[in-house]
């Protein structure tokens, strides 16, 4: 707006070129050498050619744009490591087109064909609907965050060390049983490595445990309502033992946490709690809640230098394609909080 | 992918005009008649010509793009008017390019500036650095969300009403003293609304109130410190009142929930608390917490609707700019949870 639009005839006299050889890199840019192609793009971005965006897409498909599908902004984990995501624009100048699915499997593949007609260059996926198997097929560079991901690159947070994590803090704050709540999870989704890494520890460490696989609901009020009914049976169960118990997420910690409080009126020390994710929650709730914490920032920068890389090399004159998919594990950080923390004596109460 | 790519051959068949006059379309739109544009366009959509995104912006700048500047996705507001605008793709077709800002001007500006090298068609503001007068001279549509919008068209919630009923509400429950606490905001953003609403109805119907502008901080520390300052003054102030506190959003509600809790165990019956925006929070607090809604469905349907009314406008052979910037605003609905709810008498306790 500030200045005088560029021309052809502007970008003719910068690079030596006749117009026509400068209009033929706008229409037809494989009738120029590559290395006169990349003299005008330069030309361009120097001469703060304005229509620079769409040159760029129709001399190279680097339109710099990335399509990202995400299930919900709803859910903190995901507003957050979109959050983090959309902010590397500073550091990668990627700009990111941004889906939410709302578990519609129809509406995710009719938008990633949009997607594609916009030339976009590559997708990040943290929806669970499409198998990576299909997310391979669309031959466009492709991260899929914390879900499966057997045909495409991927980055997730090492869950099975969260377990472990979790389990041990939960001993270590001295309790007699350790007991971990999660839903029936799908062996090749990351989450179900918290389950795993939970019974490891327990069971090489000889800690009397317990998995309860079961259905909490898909809204707060049923959630509520299903960890009442969770908790009366475990203090019926387990009156004489300190328990500990691992939420899978921070939400059910919470909801747990104050199931206990409205109770007590506190959390009493026969009881511990963990949650995960280190989400708001954890720390805005009654008493701040013990959990594990996912590295967004490290995860969001890993899936851009993944992408990156992919992007990078389909650029190149002779691509070669990846042979096998890459799969980033992000270690997660244990957050002792005021529910659960270490004891001198494990054997403490 | 799954089936043949269309060719201007196909193109050029299908409509009757010569492949140059085809090509004519990609390289030069405005040497056809808009007449033959259009009907090219439609059979480029009815082939389901692959490149047909690029072709459109080429013919007549309809990128079905807006982009949307948002300080952060952290604060639940954000993320959840969001999901809702960027939901809308099913019912409106607009894709989203997501860029927020946290904060920095000059990396929205940077941002804003290459948005308009790629054709968007509009932009949706809810970051409050650029003044409304700055985003009027872009010369695009644009719609600004809950922020200072004297220059540009708007959609906002009605904060006044919002503080009318949270004050109301509070003194329906019982109390002898309403207080409201907010940040120093200043008069021309929405939220000031809140401000106003409260001592509104306080003084047109004689009750007893104080509002307290003063800084809780950045961060949950800061604002957990503050806030157990502020109460520990209310408690030696008000000791022998009924005192209702209007909290200017839900996360300072809880906050203050959980500091009388931790004191008493339980909210004692002198106290009824109110928040604003009903963010998860407030119903996942150790008591679910009486707050104002924001219709955040309602305000991302008319986001949309005002500005595709000015999109389609600009679409016109002779487009007419609006006369005034046009302010929608969203009427809040009052959520009566457990922590100030209407009692018989007003006067009980």
């Amino acid at each position: 707006m500030e200045k005088k639009n560029v021309t052809f005839a502007d970008i003719a006299k910068y690079t030596g070129f006749s117009k026509t050889t400068v209009s033929r890199y706008f229409n037809d840019p494989d009738s120029l050498t590559v290395e006169n192609q990349d003299k005008i793009a330069e030309a361009l971005k120097i001469l703060d050619y304005k229509e620079n965006k769409l040159a760029k897409v129709l001399a190279n498909g680097k339109t710099e744009i990335v399509g990202i599908i995400v299930p919900n902004l709803y859910m903190h984990y995901y507003s957050d490591i979109i959050n983090h995501i959309i902010s590397t624009y500073e550091k990668y100048n990627y700009k990111f087109l941004l889906f939410s699915g709302n578990g519609n499997v129809d509406t995710e593949r009719k938008y990633i064909k949009e997607l594609l007609a916009y030339n976009i260059e590559g997708m990040i996926i943290l929806s669970h609907t499409i198998p990576s198997e299909e997310l391979a097929s669309y031959d466009l560079p492709v991260v899929a965050v914390e879900r499966e991901d057997k045909h495409v690159c991927s980055v997730k947070t090492d869950n099975c060390m969260g377990g472990v994590q979790a389990a041990s803090l939960l001993v270590k704050s001295g309790c007699d049983i350790v007991i971990h709540v999660n839903a029936d999870v799908s062996t090749d989704v990351p989450a179900y490595g918290r389950i795993q890494g939970f019974k490891e520890f327990c069971e090489s460490n000889n800690v009397e445990h317990r998995v309860i696989l079961t259905e909490l609901g898909n809204n707060f009020d049923e959630n509520c309502r299903e960890i009442e009914k969770l908790f009366a049976e475990l203090e019926e169960l387990y009156s004489d033992k300190v328990t500990g118990i691992f939420m899978s997420n921070d939400t059910h910690a919470n909801i747990l946490l104050n199931v206990i409080f409205r109770k007590y009126g506190k959390l009493p020390p026969k009881y511990k709690i963990m949650g995960f994710d280190d989400s708001p929650v954890s720390r805005e709730a009654v008493m701040p809640i013990s959990t594990i914490g996912q590295q967004v920032d490290v995860m969001a920068d890993e899936v851009m230098q993944v992408l990156i890389m992919q992007m990078d090399e389909r650029k190149k004159r002779r691509p070669q394609p990846l042979k096998e998919p890459v799969h980033k594990v992000v270690t997660p950080i244990l957050i002792q909080r005021d529910t659960a923390y270490p004891i001198n004596s494990s054997q403490s109460m």
